[in-house]
């Protein structure tokens, strides 16, 4: 099997994802200030930028892994899948992040759903492995320092949160930023393998 | 005609029906805890949990059958649009399954849903089968024996809700994990192919 | 410039309308029996139905036009979006048909609407016609008798609702029957070219 | 990397942005007449209707951009997203506009998520360059004179927000006609090309 539908398919999820957020934000029930829109969209907007970094790094991060494999299975189909249910989560509970003003609880499971994006992320590169393309995304990827370090930090966001809420958001942000750098392995793999040829 | 079109109108359809249902789910109005999380959204993530499955099942099985099929004509392109209209339902099915709590009606309808959908399967095969990639579509499907299977199970699960609700859920958790094996016949026949040439 | 975007754009809004009506159905708010369902829902589901089948056709339609034309302008690609735009409007007028359980006002709109979406069709493929493609196209389509009667039906229909509201929704069905025999004009044309050469 | 994948999420994203604009008008709460509906919907239509012409204009420009670009990189993908998200925003500020009945504030933030959008474009324009694709682009645009006018009268309409409301809305109604007229330059380019070739 190609793996272009796999990668349409994901498009479209994302794109909704990263976009449907948006309709959730409160509007200003009273008055038409820039204060009030504030005060009631506020929170609900840096949340907002947040997720939407967030599945930003994820597309890039898909749409980099793809590059590399070109055929799938149906054990790689469904690590996806599984991918996409736990971000397709993130609407939810940034909305109640944003509608609680960033409480404890909230915080915490907000940490919870990227840290269970994350280890589908895992997953799904483990079974990518098993297939034909595997060596290639193994040769690619090397070693998986900012893999194995986001989860790290997603636990520690969580510790925090149970300390001062806003605190727990502190880690998911700079993994955000760690990550924000593009994945450059792949681009110089491709390269790599360019030269070679 | 060939089918890519229709495969990428199919992707976008299933694409928003898996994602939008989580715009649907409740959130506490009082209260930030995780027991009233669950209160509020509980039964709500676990029906979604069921229907993002049941979508994805179809996404992947779709995906599977128009990997042999490249051309199509109007007939299987109704016939898809058909099998669309019957999945664009289950937002719908599943928000009335949640809000009342998985009552009697909203399980039988819900199961009704799920047995139209696979009765437009059913016919959207049938429609396959009568273009020139049919032969080699009944080639790779064989005995179709878990598409025999579901709509018996979903008829057993309408007859379960009528005793206990909740009961009536099981025979299409059943279909779920029997369909979340991966439809091999389709990628057997693909290496078969490949072998013979 | 290559026609494939305008396609893969046009699916995904087309995708969009076509799903978003059920997210405006409306569930009982008390009571879980099918009656209650249904009368909540029911007007919803039969005009979501209607609306349903109208997206397709344009869906198929567009799907038939861009099979023969492969290459577009800006002009194009504007009334390709002015098209989009009126079918962006169903589900707006298809909600307050439906809140209105078929009222004069809202049958007349959605009369409107369905025309509006109509003459845009009509346009595009004039806007067509004077591109390179536009001569295999007018061959394709030859008399465009479906495509005259539509608009015609649309007023009637419109008439109607000034009579009895509900009896304005008979056109737009007639028409919605008469499209849903899909157009073989350009299947046989694309059969005949492969003949030819 | 190539390109296929962000031109098509690219889609996706606005074809969310460009169709969900309609669930946010409101129909009349009571009442079914046109006129009722007019008062409920219109602002909302206007404001709709120009929000509907600013997403296609964006994505009329971008078709046109990568039309020259083949081949991107990680600076590119997330000019790509930085673009996205102010686009992402307009529902949102266009649904406070019209809940507003055009007031001044909601006005003013209106503006600047277009002075936002068209600042996100130029920079996205800027990593192109670049590219290794920067010098084809670079050489199809010429003079951006459309892109250098645009932010001004932006301000322009800001400013003029703060004395009559809706008089800030005029500037951006010029750039959205400006632009209407399709962008020639990339078109112009590619026949040039062809006929050099």
């Amino acid at each position: 099997m190609q793996s272009n539908r796999l990668e349409a398919f994901s498009d479209g999820v994302l794109a909704i994802i990263i976009t449907i957020m948006v309709l959730e934000l409160k509007l200003p029930e009273h008055g038409d200030t820039i204060r009030q829109f504030w005060d009631s969209a506020g929170v609900g907007l840096l949340t907002y930028l947040l997720s939407f970094v967030y599945v930003g790094i994820y597309w890039s991060n898909h749409h980099h892994l793809f590059q590399v494999v070109r055929s799938v299975n149906g054990a790689v189909l469904w690590a996806n899948l599984h991918l996409l249910f736990w971000l397709s989560l993130v609407p939810l509970t940034q909305r109640w992040l944003d509608e609680s003003s960033i409480a404890r609880d909230p915080t915490v499971v907000y940490g919870v759903n990227l840290l269970g994006a994350a280890v589908a992320y895992y997953v799904l590169q483990r079974a990518i492995f098993r297939t034909p393309s595997g060596d290639a995304l193994r040769d690619a990827l090397g070693r998986d320092l900012k893999g194995i370090l986001s989860p790290i930090l997603y636990l520690i966001g969580i510790g925090l949160a149970f300390i001062t809420p806003w605190l727990g958001l502190v880690p998911p942000i700079i993994v955000a930023l760690i990550w924000l750098v593009p994945d450059r392995r792949v681009e110089r793999y491709l390269a790599r393998q360019d030269g070679a040829a």
